[in-house]
């Protein structure tokens, strides 16, 4: 796949979520479940929050794919998030997993590790600290900031792809994505992101729905990331700061066509080594 | 009652809320617990969450309505609402019920049926497919969303209000109240409330708001949705998406004068067969 | 200190914060977590949510300051308070208290005597009532709301930093910041925060930032309140209405410089009889 076809997948995905409505289960942390759930709405698919074991498993097999996000852990929703994925595998359902934090505490840590253990996971997005942590590359966590990353973005991600055969996303000024083989790199994106909470957690609610109709997990997780840059830059021209932003970038995600998409995606292959 | 006199009911009970501040006691679903907390205050009166049972029923006990919202449910919070509503039940406080994605799985469903079964509720509020459900008419729900609407909604409406003895409400295009015998529909609203996550439960918010003031509890439910409507057209005026048209909502609550209510809100009694 | 050297130790304060990012970890409610989250990150720090017993000592071991919020209490998490409380102790780190509700359950005001009992709080923060019900000088909580106040606030402010040896702040009209001996009035503000849910709940996250850098918590917790009560009256001037000054608020929280705060800090030194 060229530049061209990739945007042009993207672009089409974006479209498929608008006429298809996947319904994407969240199992997500308290803190940003307001904004992943308007993400995945304005986005065109329909969110679903469900947490207990009670019907964590039947809600995710209504689904088109599940986010598990370990942004406010506790051993229940671990729970539940194993009964979840393990639906979802069952079921051909594409599982993406926001391992918030990995690396701060050995509970969020050890959490990942298990879910990526137990669980076929699809897409993992984090940021450079999160996955050099999960990977064994390094990076520091601060709380769930990246305060030092890995020397090596595309190569931590590719260890972490390798080992569990899941596509790795490293969000950052570069966007990295890869299967272990392929690596894609997508340079949407604005500043504004890295100053409100949460836009890690969005970046990961979309992934999932573009996930649900598109069945190539790194031109999923790709056109995701250009599709969320490409309203943040469009968004950067109405913000005074950075709540406003949020709002304009809300806003954006629901106007943006696929045709925007397919003339405003920046994405590459990186040819490895 | 006619329509002028509903108009005039339904601006007082605004002007009421705005006079006596009540408290309104949530215990309802993480998504959107800022959302209606915020909506709660804008329209005059006191929101208080607290979902254990260690004060459920002592909060309830000190509220002017309870707002029962299953959107993020689990056994723990189930037995803070069976307690929070037996309080409110013992001393006639009105409970107000949002079946958020009833019928997407059993334990929702059936917890809808044990909250109904086990409590007398002033009002329920759900959408056409929730309703549907649980009156047995029909209709899907997916996640939390209706995808297939009932036949015939005030029919359905009307079932669930006989057999529980209770106001029940479908919002959607034109809303329908009924107790049972009388039904009215609530033609304010705006198309952009289907684009926001939230946008049932803040009128179930608005409803319980409307529900302290004003014991004719019909009454109280079609002038929330008029009220909530109209705000909506007003903010619709601003909205350059969703998330401006949500902020522009809550602004427009908050401004909302009771000779708004008055002059704007588009409510009519639909004759039975 | 005089008024010039307070606004300047409180500009100073605001510096530092921006310059060495501490992490603050909050353990707080669910209703306001989202924006607790985006001022803490606003203002300069980095903010964490870790609620579990399994992380919750682990991650306020790396924090510069810890939140306590009872807002929406359950057990679970009052233990999880318990064990970060302590870690905090042990480490130096300031514990800012926010008692939400006190006086409205037994529940609330019994966590919150056992906080205080149980830890060292460098700042508790409250309302009128809030304060008023846990120093004994009467006040009555509705909900969360204050809506009788003490006859004295410096005075019941004052028995309570003396009984628990801890910065006491009562926000307000004039906020009134104690710790026994000195007291500081901040007449910063504007009625707006009075309209939208968690305003106080974001002037304890922002105490927190500020006792994260400013060993002296009364000057910690003025010069947040000053901070805070600046980017109120300068966002005052976007409002339309709640919603769009909370948006405006967040925007100048952000935006707000160390220079604005050494002009436009209004502090002074209440003479004690």
């Amino acid at each position: 796949m060229n530049v061209s076809e990739l945007r042009l997948r993207f672009a089409n995905a974006l479209a498929r979520i608008r006429a298809t409505k996947p319904l994407v289960h969240h199992i997500t942390n308290y803190v940003v479940m307001n904004d992943t759930a308007n993400v995945t709405l304005h986005v065109g698919a329909l969110p679903v929050m469900a947490h207990t074991t009670e019907e964590a498993a039947e809600m995710t097999g209504l689904a088109g794919a599940l986010v598990l996000n370990i942004g406010t852990l506790s051993p229940a929703w671990v729970d539940a998030m194993l009964l979840a994925g393990r639906r979802a595998n069952e079921s051909g359902i594409p599982v993406v997993l926001d391992p918030v934090g990995a690396g701060a505490t050995a509970y969020r840590t050890e959490t990942c590790l298990r879910l990526l253990g137990g669980l076929r996971v699809a897409v993992i997005r984090g940021n450079s600290g999160e996955i050099g942590t999960l990977s064994g590359a390094g990076g520091v966590v601060r709380g769930v900031e990246s305060v030092e990353g890995v020397a090596n973005p595309a190569a931590a991600a590719g260890v972490l792809a390798h080992r569990y055969n899941t596509v790795t996303v490293i969000t950052g000024q570069r966007d990295i994505v890869t299967d272990g083989g392929r690596v894609l790199v997508v340079d949407n994106g604005h500043e504004w992101l890295t100053t409100i909470t949460g836009s890690g957690c969005m970046a990961t609610a979309l992934v999932a729905a573009f996930a649900a109709v598109e069945p190539d997990f790194l031109v999923a997780a790709a056109g995701a990331l250009a599709a969320y840059g490409l309203a943040a830059e469009l968004a950067a021209r109405e913000a005074r700061g950075p709540a406003s932003f949020r709002t304009a970038l809300l806003d954006r995600i629901y106007s943006l066509t696929p045709e925007q998409v397919a003339e405003g995606a920046r994405v590459e292959r990186l040819r490895q080594p």
